[in-house]
Protein backbone atom coordinates (compact mmCIF):
# COMPACT_ATOMS: atom_id res chain seq x y z
CA UNK A 1 0.00 0.00 0.00
CA UNK A 2 1.46 3.54 -1.04
CA UNK A 3 2.08 5.25 2.36
CA UNK A 4 1.29 8.87 2.37
CA UNK A 5 0.46 11.70 4.72
CA UNK A 6 -3.01 11.93 5.95
CA UNK A 7 -4.39 15.00 7.19
CA UNK A 8 -6.02 15.03 10.68
CA UNK A 9 -9.34 15.77 8.48
CA UNK A 10 -8.95 12.76 6.85
CA UNK A 11 -7.82 10.29 9.85
CA UNK A 12 -11.28 11.52 11.12
CA UNK A 13 -13.15 10.10 8.20
CA UNK A 14 -11.58 6.94 7.83
CA UNK A 15 -13.09 5.18 10.96
CA UNK A 16 -16.45 6.05 8.82
CA UNK A 17 -15.41 4.94 5.76
CA UNK A 18 -14.73 1.76 7.35
CA UNK A 19 -17.51 1.79 9.51
CA UNK A 20 -19.87 2.62 6.15
CA UNK A 21 -17.99 -0.69 4.37
CA UNK A 22 -18.38 -2.64 7.24
CA UNK A 23 -22.12 -2.40 6.52
CA UNK A 24 -21.97 -2.83 3.25
CA UNK A 25 -20.09 -6.28 3.18
CA UNK A 26 -22.73 -7.51 5.65
CA UNK A 27 -24.95 -6.50 3.31
CA UNK A 28 -23.54 -8.09 0.62
CA UNK A 29 -22.77 -5.67 -1.34
CA UNK A 30 -19.11 -5.69 -3.61
CA UNK A 31 -19.10 -2.62 -5.28
CA UNK A 32 -19.81 0.69 -4.33
CA UNK A 33 -19.30 4.59 -6.04
CA UNK A 34 -17.49 6.93 -4.68
CA UNK A 35 -20.99 8.92 -4.48
CA UNK A 36 -23.07 6.48 -2.63
CA UNK A 37 -20.07 6.70 0.14
CA UNK A 38 -19.98 10.73 0.27
CA UNK A 39 -24.17 10.61 0.77
CA UNK A 40 -23.57 8.00 3.68
CA UNK A 41 -20.56 9.96 5.28
CA UNK A 42 -21.74 13.39 4.40
CA UNK A 43 -18.67 14.87 2.40
CA UNK A 44 -18.55 15.62 -1.01
CA UNK A 45 -17.59 12.52 -3.72
CA UNK A 46 -14.45 14.57 -5.18
CA UNK A 47 -13.37 14.17 -1.19
CA UNK A 48 -14.05 10.66 -1.01
CA UNK A 49 -11.89 10.05 -4.69
CA UNK A 50 -9.25 12.58 -2.78
CA UNK A 51 -8.94 10.46 0.47
CA UNK A 52 -8.83 7.08 -1.06
CA UNK A 53 -6.19 8.21 -3.96
CA UNK A 54 -3.24 6.20 -3.88
CA UNK A 55 -4.82 3.14 -2.06
CA UNK A 56 -4.06 0.18 -3.61
CA UNK A 57 -8.04 -0.62 -4.33
CA UNK A 58 -8.23 2.73 -5.93
CA UNK A 59 -11.58 3.22 -7.62
CA UNK A 60 -12.18 2.41 -11.43
CA UNK A 61 -14.12 5.07 -13.66
CA UNK A 62 -17.90 3.97 -13.61
CA UNK A 63 -17.06 1.05 -11.84
CA UNK A 64 -16.42 2.23 -8.20
CA UNK A 65 -14.78 0.67 -5.67
CA UNK A 66 -14.20 -3.42 -4.57
CA UNK A 67 -16.15 -3.18 -0.99
CA UNK A 68 -13.54 -6.14 0.56
CA UNK A 69 -10.57 -4.91 -0.84
CA UNK A 70 -11.03 -1.45 0.25
CA UNK A 71 -12.30 -2.49 3.50
CA UNK A 72 -9.36 -4.39 4.25
CA UNK A 73 -7.11 -1.55 3.10
CA UNK A 74 -8.80 0.87 5.41
CA UNK A 75 -8.69 -1.92 8.24
CA UNK A 76 -5.19 -1.97 7.45
CA UNK A 77 -4.77 2.05 7.59
CA UNK A 78 -6.72 1.53 10.98
CA UNK A 79 -4.93 -0.83 12.53
CA UNK A 80 -7.32 -3.19 13.34
CA UNK A 81 -6.08 -6.02 10.81
CA UNK A 82 -4.34 -7.30 13.89
CA UNK A 83 -6.03 -7.69 17.61
CA UNK A 84 -5.32 -4.97 20.61
CA UNK A 85 -5.39 -5.88 24.25
CA UNK A 86 -6.62 -3.48 25.87
CA UNK A 87 -7.27 -2.08 29.87
CA UNK A 88 -9.69 0.60 31.42
CA UNK A 89 -8.41 2.58 34.44
CA UNK A 90 -11.08 3.88 36.61
CA UNK A 91 -14.15 1.68 36.87
CA UNK A 92 -16.95 4.34 37.20
CA UNK A 93 -19.75 5.20 34.77
CA UNK A 94 -17.23 6.07 31.60
CA UNK A 95 -14.96 2.81 32.04
CA UNK A 96 -18.54 0.72 32.99
CA UNK A 97 -20.12 2.08 29.77
CA UNK A 98 -16.59 1.37 27.47
CA UNK A 99 -16.44 -2.14 28.78
CA UNK A 100 -19.84 -3.07 27.91
CA UNK A 101 -19.78 -1.66 24.47
CA UNK A 102 -19.81 -4.66 21.88
CA UNK A 103 -18.43 -2.85 19.21
CA UNK A 104 -14.90 -2.85 20.75
CA UNK A 105 -14.46 -6.82 20.68
CA UNK A 106 -15.62 -6.83 17.35
CA UNK A 107 -12.89 -4.54 15.80
CA UNK A 108 -9.87 -6.92 17.97
CA UNK A 109 -9.97 -4.68 20.64
CA UNK A 110 -9.52 -7.41 23.57
CA UNK A 111 -10.18 -5.56 27.02
CA UNK A 112 -8.32 -7.86 29.63
CA UNK A 113 -9.01 -5.94 33.15
CA UNK A 114 -10.31 -2.89 34.64
CA UNK A 115 -8.55 -0.92 37.61
CA UNK A 116 -10.00 0.99 40.36
CA UNK A 117 -9.21 2.55 43.63
CA UNK A 118 -12.04 1.06 44.77
CA UNK A 119 -12.71 -2.41 43.57
CA UNK A 120 -16.62 -2.08 44.03
CA UNK A 121 -17.66 -5.39 41.84
CA UNK A 122 -15.40 -8.24 41.05
CA UNK A 123 -16.43 -7.75 37.18
CA UNK A 124 -18.44 -5.66 34.98
CA UNK A 125 -19.59 -7.08 32.18
CA UNK A 126 -17.28 -10.24 32.68
CA UNK A 127 -14.62 -8.24 32.37
CA UNK A 128 -12.59 -8.23 36.25
CA UNK A 129 -12.20 -5.30 38.44
CA UNK A 130 -8.85 -5.41 40.22
CA UNK A 131 -7.27 -2.74 42.20
CA UNK A 132 -5.14 -0.10 41.24
CA UNK A 133 -2.07 -0.71 42.90
CA UNK A 134 -2.24 -4.48 41.13
CA UNK A 135 -1.14 -2.15 37.84
CA UNK A 136 2.06 -2.09 37.93
CA UNK A 137 2.55 -5.89 38.10
CA UNK A 138 -0.21 -6.81 35.60
CA UNK A 139 1.86 -4.39 33.37
CA UNK A 140 4.73 -6.58 34.00
CA UNK A 141 3.54 -9.87 33.04
CA UNK A 142 0.73 -9.01 30.18
CA UNK A 143 0.93 -7.19 27.30
CA UNK A 144 -1.25 -4.35 26.68
CA UNK A 145 -1.37 -2.00 23.68
CA UNK A 146 -4.22 0.43 25.09
CA UNK A 147 -5.26 1.79 28.40
CA UNK A 148 -8.00 3.71 28.95
CA UNK A 149 -7.95 6.45 31.63
CA UNK A 150 -11.35 6.70 32.61
CA UNK A 151 -10.71 8.67 36.28
CA UNK A 152 -10.73 11.47 37.31
CA UNK A 153 -8.58 14.73 36.57
CA UNK A 154 -6.64 14.01 39.60
CA UNK A 155 -5.74 10.84 39.32
CA UNK A 156 -5.08 10.67 35.73
CA UNK A 157 -1.43 11.93 35.08
CA UNK A 158 -0.51 9.89 37.67
CA UNK A 159 -2.30 6.90 36.01
CA UNK A 160 -0.51 7.96 32.92
CA UNK A 161 3.11 7.78 34.85
CA UNK A 162 2.71 4.16 35.91
CA UNK A 163 1.20 3.00 32.01
CA UNK A 164 4.70 4.78 30.37
CA UNK A 165 6.71 2.89 32.91
CA UNK A 166 4.69 -0.29 32.13
CA UNK A 167 4.99 -0.47 28.77
CA UNK A 168 2.12 0.94 27.48
CA UNK A 169 2.32 3.19 24.37
CA UNK A 170 -1.47 4.32 23.14
CA UNK A 171 -3.29 5.71 25.99
CA UNK A 172 -7.48 6.73 25.38
CA UNK A 173 -7.90 10.30 27.60
CA UNK A 174 -11.12 9.85 28.92
CA UNK A 175 -10.04 12.48 31.80
CA UNK A 176 -10.57 15.97 31.23
CA UNK A 177 -7.42 17.15 31.30
CA UNK A 178 -3.85 16.94 29.09
CA UNK A 179 -1.88 14.39 30.12
CA UNK A 180 1.84 14.72 29.53
CA UNK A 181 3.73 11.47 28.17
CA UNK A 182 7.06 10.64 26.49
CA UNK A 183 7.06 11.23 22.01
CA UNK A 184 6.83 7.24 21.76
CA UNK A 185 3.33 7.07 23.25
CA UNK A 186 0.23 8.19 21.23
CA UNK A 187 -2.73 10.06 23.07
CA UNK A 188 -6.41 10.30 21.61
CA UNK A 189 -8.53 13.15 24.28
CA UNK A 190 -12.09 12.09 23.97
CA UNK A 191 -14.48 14.29 26.00
CA UNK A 192 -18.22 14.26 25.98
CA UNK A 193 -18.61 17.79 27.82
CA UNK A 194 -16.95 19.17 25.25
CA UNK A 195 -18.49 17.42 22.47
CA UNK A 196 -21.90 18.79 24.11
CA UNK A 197 -20.67 22.25 24.25
CA UNK A 198 -19.59 21.72 20.64
CA UNK A 199 -23.48 21.12 20.12
CA UNK A 200 -24.48 23.92 22.27
CA UNK A 201 -22.49 26.35 20.45
CA UNK A 202 -24.12 24.94 16.81
CA UNK A 203 -27.54 25.27 18.49
CA UNK A 204 -26.68 29.08 19.90
CA UNK A 205 -25.47 29.93 16.48
CA UNK A 206 -27.55 27.93 14.69
CA UNK A 207 -24.89 26.27 12.08
CA UNK B 1 -19.66 40.96 20.64
CA UNK B 2 -18.52 40.52 16.93
CA UNK B 3 -20.24 38.05 15.00
CA UNK B 4 -18.31 36.31 12.61
CA UNK B 5 -17.97 33.29 10.46
CA UNK B 6 -15.90 30.18 12.89
CA UNK B 7 -14.30 27.22 11.28
CA UNK B 8 -15.02 23.83 12.34
CA UNK B 9 -11.41 23.94 13.64
CA UNK B 10 -11.69 27.08 16.06
CA UNK B 11 -15.37 25.44 17.28
CA UNK B 12 -13.81 22.74 18.57
CA UNK B 13 -11.25 24.73 20.28
CA UNK B 14 -13.71 27.15 21.93
CA UNK B 15 -14.38 23.89 24.81
CA UNK B 16 -10.92 23.70 25.62
CA UNK B 17 -9.99 27.06 26.36
CA UNK B 18 -13.18 28.05 28.02
CA UNK B 19 -12.30 24.72 30.23
CA UNK B 20 -9.04 26.72 30.77
CA UNK B 21 -10.46 29.66 31.36
CA UNK B 22 -12.64 28.37 34.21
CA UNK B 23 -9.97 26.35 36.21
CA UNK B 24 -7.86 29.76 36.06
CA UNK B 25 -10.94 31.52 37.05
CA UNK B 26 -11.33 29.02 40.25
CA UNK B 27 -8.21 29.20 41.07
CA UNK B 28 -8.33 32.93 41.23
CA UNK B 29 -6.01 33.78 38.04
CA UNK B 30 -7.14 36.76 36.23
CA UNK B 31 -4.88 37.37 33.47
CA UNK B 32 -3.97 34.75 31.19
CA UNK B 33 -1.27 35.32 28.01
CA UNK B 34 -2.18 33.83 24.46
CA UNK B 35 1.00 31.52 25.23
CA UNK B 36 -0.57 30.59 28.58
CA UNK B 37 -3.83 29.27 26.75
CA UNK B 38 -1.34 27.84 24.10
CA UNK B 39 0.60 25.51 26.16
CA UNK B 40 -2.67 24.57 27.84
CA UNK B 41 -4.67 23.94 24.84
CA UNK B 42 -1.80 22.72 22.51
CA UNK B 43 -1.84 25.11 19.88
CA UNK B 44 0.39 27.80 18.82
CA UNK B 45 -0.23 31.03 20.46
CA UNK B 46 -0.91 32.44 16.81
CA UNK B 47 -3.68 30.36 16.53
CA UNK B 48 -5.43 31.42 19.64
CA UNK B 49 -4.77 35.34 18.88
CA UNK B 50 -6.30 34.63 15.86
CA UNK B 51 -9.26 32.42 17.70
CA UNK B 52 -10.17 35.23 19.84
CA UNK B 53 -9.45 37.55 17.26
CA UNK B 54 -12.80 40.41 17.06
CA UNK B 55 -13.88 39.41 21.06
CA UNK B 56 -14.70 42.13 23.18
CA UNK B 57 -12.73 40.55 25.95
CA UNK B 58 -9.40 40.71 23.39
CA UNK B 59 -6.07 40.83 24.89
CA UNK B 60 -3.83 43.56 24.77
CA UNK B 61 -0.10 43.10 24.08
CA UNK B 62 1.97 42.54 26.99
CA UNK B 63 -0.77 42.10 29.00
CA UNK B 64 -2.80 39.30 28.33
CA UNK B 65 -6.96 38.68 28.97
CA UNK B 66 -9.43 39.59 31.31
CA UNK B 67 -10.02 35.63 32.67
CA UNK B 68 -13.11 36.91 34.00
CA UNK B 69 -14.35 38.75 30.86
CA UNK B 70 -12.64 35.77 28.22
CA UNK B 71 -14.67 33.00 29.97
CA UNK B 72 -17.78 35.09 29.69
CA UNK B 73 -17.34 35.73 26.13
CA UNK B 74 -16.82 32.25 25.72
CA UNK B 75 -20.07 30.73 27.58
CA UNK B 76 -22.09 33.43 25.70
CA UNK B 77 -20.27 31.87 22.54
CA UNK B 78 -21.06 28.57 23.22
CA UNK B 79 -24.31 29.41 24.48
CA UNK B 80 -24.04 27.92 27.76
CA UNK B 81 -24.68 31.42 29.76
CA UNK B 82 -28.18 30.30 30.22
CA UNK B 83 -29.38 26.82 31.05
CA UNK B 84 -30.82 23.97 28.83
CA UNK B 85 -33.32 21.25 29.80
CA UNK B 86 -31.57 17.98 28.31
CA UNK B 87 -33.21 14.43 28.10
CA UNK B 88 -31.77 11.32 27.25
CA UNK B 89 -33.07 8.04 24.92
CA UNK B 90 -31.36 4.70 25.89
CA UNK B 91 -30.54 3.81 29.50
CA UNK B 92 -28.46 1.32 28.92
CA UNK B 93 -24.80 1.46 29.37
CA UNK B 94 -24.00 5.31 27.40
CA UNK B 95 -26.79 6.82 28.74
CA UNK B 96 -26.37 5.50 32.44
CA UNK B 97 -23.01 6.90 32.02
CA UNK B 98 -24.10 9.94 30.92
CA UNK B 99 -26.36 10.75 33.44
CA UNK B 100 -23.85 10.27 36.13
CA UNK B 101 -21.80 13.00 34.49
CA UNK B 102 -21.18 15.53 37.18
CA UNK B 103 -19.83 17.99 34.46
CA UNK B 104 -23.05 18.91 32.45
CA UNK B 105 -24.92 20.22 34.86
CA UNK B 106 -22.19 22.58 36.33
CA UNK B 107 -22.74 24.17 32.58
CA UNK B 108 -26.80 24.38 33.35
CA UNK B 109 -27.62 21.26 31.36
CA UNK B 110 -30.50 20.23 33.19
CA UNK B 111 -31.13 16.34 32.12
CA UNK B 112 -34.53 16.35 33.12
CA UNK B 113 -35.70 12.21 32.14
CA UNK B 114 -34.23 9.13 30.59
CA UNK B 115 -36.38 7.14 28.36
CA UNK B 116 -36.13 3.57 27.41
CA UNK B 117 -38.21 0.63 25.73
CA UNK B 118 -37.41 -1.35 28.72
CA UNK B 119 -37.60 0.32 32.22
CA UNK B 120 -35.31 -1.36 34.37
CA UNK B 121 -34.86 1.04 36.93
CA UNK B 122 -37.43 3.72 38.28
CA UNK B 123 -33.84 6.17 38.40
CA UNK B 124 -30.93 6.40 37.26
CA UNK B 125 -28.34 8.49 39.54
CA UNK B 126 -31.42 10.54 40.72
CA UNK B 127 -32.79 11.21 37.24
CA UNK B 128 -36.22 8.56 36.71
CA UNK B 129 -36.46 6.63 33.85
CA UNK B 130 -39.45 6.76 31.72
CA UNK B 131 -40.93 4.29 28.93
CA UNK B 132 -40.29 5.90 25.50
CA UNK B 133 -44.19 5.19 24.77
CA UNK B 134 -44.80 8.36 26.72
CA UNK B 135 -41.75 10.54 24.86
CA UNK B 136 -44.40 12.22 22.45
CA UNK B 137 -46.36 13.17 26.02
CA UNK B 138 -43.31 14.76 27.48
CA UNK B 139 -42.21 16.88 24.99
CA UNK B 140 -45.59 18.14 25.08
CA UNK B 141 -45.63 19.20 27.66
CA UNK B 142 -42.05 19.62 28.73
CA UNK B 143 -39.89 22.35 26.78
CA UNK B 144 -36.45 20.32 25.77
CA UNK B 145 -33.48 21.65 24.31
CA UNK B 146 -31.61 18.85 24.01
CA UNK B 147 -32.30 15.32 23.05
CA UNK B 148 -29.61 12.73 23.40
CA UNK B 149 -30.04 9.45 21.44
CA UNK B 150 -27.83 6.39 23.55
CA UNK B 151 -30.31 3.62 21.62
CA UNK B 152 -29.50 1.17 19.10
CA UNK B 153 -28.64 1.90 15.51
CA UNK B 154 -31.82 0.50 14.43
CA UNK B 155 -33.74 2.84 16.63
CA UNK B 156 -32.36 5.98 16.23
CA UNK B 157 -33.78 6.99 13.48
CA UNK B 158 -37.57 6.49 14.67
CA UNK B 159 -36.60 7.90 18.06
CA UNK B 160 -35.29 10.92 16.14
CA UNK B 161 -38.32 11.43 14.29
CA UNK B 162 -40.25 11.13 17.69
CA UNK B 163 -37.75 14.04 18.50
CA UNK B 164 -37.98 16.73 16.01
CA UNK B 165 -42.16 16.20 15.50
CA UNK B 166 -42.13 17.03 19.44
CA UNK B 167 -40.07 20.48 18.74
CA UNK B 168 -36.67 19.33 19.48
CA UNK B 169 -33.62 21.01 17.77
CA UNK B 170 -30.54 19.94 18.81
CA UNK B 171 -29.57 16.02 19.11
CA UNK B 172 -26.69 14.59 20.64
CA UNK B 173 -26.07 11.00 18.66
CA UNK B 174 -24.29 8.31 20.12
CA UNK B 175 -25.74 5.86 17.99
CA UNK B 176 -23.45 4.65 15.29
CA UNK B 177 -25.13 5.94 12.34
CA UNK B 178 -26.12 9.26 10.63
CA UNK B 179 -29.83 10.19 11.41
CA UNK B 180 -31.89 12.40 8.95
CA UNK B 181 -33.42 15.76 10.40
CA UNK B 182 -35.06 18.79 8.78
CA UNK B 183 -32.36 21.66 8.70
CA UNK B 184 -34.00 23.50 11.56
CA UNK B 185 -32.36 21.09 13.68
CA UNK B 186 -28.82 20.18 14.63
CA UNK B 187 -27.22 16.77 15.39
CA UNK B 188 -24.19 16.60 16.86
CA UNK B 189 -22.40 12.65 16.54
CA UNK B 190 -20.04 11.44 18.62
CA UNK B 191 -18.59 8.24 18.41
CA UNK B 192 -16.87 6.12 21.15
CA UNK B 193 -15.52 3.53 18.41
CA UNK B 194 -14.57 6.37 16.05
CA UNK B 195 -12.44 7.99 18.60
CA UNK B 196 -10.48 4.02 19.69
CA UNK B 197 -9.75 3.70 15.95
CA UNK B 198 -8.40 6.94 15.64
CA UNK B 199 -6.18 6.11 18.24
CA UNK B 200 -5.66 2.78 16.75
CA UNK B 201 -4.58 4.51 13.29
CA UNK B 202 -2.08 7.12 15.22
CA UNK B 203 -0.31 4.17 16.98
CA UNK B 204 -0.04 2.02 14.02
CA UNK B 205 1.58 4.98 12.01
CA UNK B 206 3.06 6.93 14.87
CA UNK B 207 2.12 10.00 14.56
Amino acid sequence: MLKKTISDATIKRLPKYYGYLKVLEDEGVEKVSSSSIATAVSVSASQVRQDFFGFESNGQQGYGYDVKKLKATLASILGVDKPHSMIIIGAGHIGGALAGHKGFAQEGFQLKALFDINVAQESIHGIPVYNISTLNDFLKENKVDIAVIATTKDSAQEVANTLVKGGVESIWNFAQIEINVPKNVVVENISMLESLLVLSYKASNKI
